[in-house]
């Protein structure tokens, strides 16, 4: 891997890949990441802990890339683990630094000072935030309206108890492309699908959409795939193969209804 | 004035002051300049035009100055004419560059390309909104939760018509501050008053509150002073001793009504 520092105050630039790509549709990978660069380090954690799921969301940067290259869609990933900074969480919550993950403490995330909360803000929320911002600006001022897609994935065992929900999709204000997403899958899938499940904007986790799809009134919704559905390469292009004519219906459906 | 080119792309970076303020405030000009820097120039209007109000709110910077002196308050103020980029504008509004303000025609702005109008976007809008992005976020991590008022100024007579209204207070979905300066306004003040008065939300004037401040769930408010009360740098003295009180008083009547 490349060196992630841009700057010597440690500006870790998220990674944008296809932006010149001509679909209407942004990708959006904000648990892409399990690197623990310095000046953090491992946090703590041990080598195991940073290859859970509370470190970063497996499979899920790769299920976005496939999905990116079928749907002509650009795509941004933070290039850290969430547990440094989660980008999809506001700078006041408990979730942007936990200091403990499911079941698991985060000994470099206790006792952090405001100053350190702000130097990771500065450091990787952002960066990742003002690059969305500008791949979404460049499309709308170009006359493209994109929609918005966050993706992640989910552990199949939490808290002790097994999920059954094989596919979310979460939304937060506007419920239309989860609703028409939700609606595809069920019907040309056999997978289980879950609307709002295994979370929902209430448990916080629709921060990306709510900070950059809302305000400019963008199509939006948020993806989370069983993490043991996409564990190998070939089961991301499986997944991919299942989702990808899902999302392109959905958004297909969306255009031909004008908005009210 | 010192060039406003921050490098070669023409990247004019908005005006922050006060950053190390303590107040629990930011207030934003969006307006305050009438600037036509190259490579725009004067957009083929006369000097009268660029200075008339169509070009930016007379007065607004400097009340918002006085204002953030009397309430410790960090600031931010566009560079440039809003003519040439309308920073409470979306990108893809006609009011974000537009080719027509209320009597006049704007040579410079007809024909747009949309290579164009995204330039502009990188040149002004995305430098402006990332700065005040950076700065809220510098408080929200701080522990700090900060206000969000914008500050603007209108012409007496708007197409012909003369306007009573002296003072107005607008707000977004969140009417809870506004609603508090409107009623400290008519308590404190002689000056006419109106809430959503002389534009509304539906006029798409609160646009930097919608992407700023509800995502993060900031209390938030547009203020509009009619231009010919601070014509002067007296008057705009005078206005600042009425509306510094107000203000104040509003900001603290929030903090003692804890959330629902």
């Amino acid at each position: 891997m490349t060196a992630l520092m841009t700057d010597d105050d440690g500006y870790f630039a998220p990674v944008v890949e296809g932006r010149d790509r001509k679909g209407d549709v942004i990708l959006v990978c904000e648990h892409a990441s399990n690197t623990f660069p310095a000046p953090w380090g491992d946090l703590g954690l041990t080598a195991e802990q940073r290859q859970a799921h509370i470190a970063w969301d497996p499979g899920a940067l790769g299920v976005m890339r496939r999905l990116a290259a079928r749907l002509d869609a650009a795509t941004i990933s933070a290039p850290v683990s969430r547990l440094i900074y989660d980008c999809n969480r506001a700078p006041d919550t408990a979730g942007a630094m936990p200091a403990r993950s499911e079941l698991h403490d985060v000994p470099g995330n206790t006792a952090l000072t405001p100053q350190e909360r702000w130097r990771r803000c500065r450091a990787v929320y952002l960066p990742f935030q003002t690059a969305l911002h500008s791949l979404i600006v460049e499309r709308i001022a170009l006359g493209r309206r994109p929609a918005l897609i966050t993706i992640h994935s989910f552990t199949p065992v939490y808290f002790g108890k097994r999920r059954s929900v094989e596919f979310g999709v979460i939304h937060d204000a506007d419920p239309r492309l989860a609703g028409a997403i939700f609606a595809e899958a069920e019907a040309q899938t056999s997978l289980v699908c879950g609307l709002n499940a295994p979370y929902s904007a209430a448990d916080d986790v629709t921060h990306t959409l709510r900070l950059q799809a809302t305000p400019y009134g963008l199509d939006n919704a948020m993806l989370e795939i069983r993490n043991d559905l996409i564990a190998t390469a070939a089961a991301e292009e499986t997944m991919t193969d299942r989702l990808a004519p899902v999302l392109a219906a959905a958004l297909s459906s969306l255009k031909e209804v004008p908005d009210a």
